[in-house]
């Protein structure tokens, strides 16, 4: 998601203490939470965050991280949050690459979300696929070694591509494939971001991949 | 398809030297033929053999195999070939799996296709599929280092279930998948079999499959 940057978005997460960003950071507040939680998941560009933060009300022993480039698209996340008296939901403000690269989250990560990304349809864009083999590559070193990966997309051509490769990639197992999710009884279901419930409104069906490290 | 077996259909195949079936058998016939050709292709459940018969028709340097258990089907495919005066194409009749496991096709084959085959969507038939591991296995022995596999469905679970089996299996590459072979500009759709038209006349999306064994 685009917006125009806003200076207030900016100020707004330099003073939010749920909010990982440079430059004052956070990490480590959100690091020594991490064995007060049983397991950990993040949502790779996380919107306006209703995914997460659903997780994040029904799963109490869940440590949450939202990803998110966007200052002002994570501000709307951070705001309907605030009202909430959940601990256990942080917000990463940020470069994905520079974020999946720090090595503090190596193998602490039980489970990564990829929902409705970017499918960057052209050629040339390929490498900017969050499903591109260098992406996987990251992924890879932040799970722990039963870690997953859950992926949704309405783009078929998007979705090709990324099971091919994950398939190609050889290092995750392929745990489910759906090609209509909400046809499905899968639990995935239950968690739905702002642009799934715009798709099933338009009978679009939803593609699910569910991934283990192997 | 499945079919009540009739006397006369195991008589003609019997007299028929395109066919290699028991107790006749004929597998000599096609050994020596391979030699001859530049690849070999075939086709695991071929029907009335539409498809088949098209690639015949079109790649005269290539020799093909349709196998088929049903004798009353294949009569079907192998009496609308004998009027044409091709000399590429020989069908199989008998058990699948005797096939697979006939050691005198190892490595020998360059190309597989398997097109809507029975999805046997019961939980206790998954051994049925023709994309459970066991018949992964069979596949790799019979075919060349640089051989491939393609796959047609209407089916969606016989689709997600073979995404899943292929990728787990870990021997074959990933080089195309693709969630409506019809509106893509991918060259297999001229290859069409018979199910395949019914399911293009009903808007069914074809969901397509193509791998490399690595």
């Amino acid at each position: 998601m685009r917006l125009r940057k806003k200076n207030w978005a900016e100020e707004e997460l330099l003073h939010n203490p749920l909010v990982i960003s440079k430059p004052k950071n956070n990490i480590n507040i959100f690091l020594e939470k991490i064995n007060l939680f049983k397991r950990v998941e993040i949502e790779i560009g996380c919107g306006k965050g209703q995914f997460i933060k659903k997780h994040a009300a029904l799963e109490a022993d869940v440590l949450f991280l939202a990803v998110e480039k966007y200052e002002s698209v994570l501000c709307m996340a951070t705001k309907s949050f605030e009202e909430t008296d959940l601990n256990n939901l942080y917000f990463y403000q940020g470069d994905i690459i520079d974020f999946l690269d720090n090595q503090v989250f190596f193998k602490k990560i039980d489970k990564i979300y990829l929902n409705f990304s970017d499918p960057w349809p052209k050629k040339k864009h390929t490498k900017r696929r969050l499903t591109f083999p260098t992406f996987l590559n990251l992924y890879y070193n932040l799970l722990k070694d039963t870690g997953k990966i859950e992926q949704k997309t309405d783009n078929d051509k998007f979705f090709e591509y990324s099971l091919k490769s994950f398939a190609n990639f050889k290092s995750y197992e392929f745990e489910d494939v759906l090609l209509d999710l909400h046809s499905s009884e899968n639990k995935s279901r239950v968690f739905k971001t702002e642009y799934e419930e715009k798709f099933i409104s338009m009978n679009k069906p939803i593609k699910y991949l569910k991934l283990r490290k192997r």
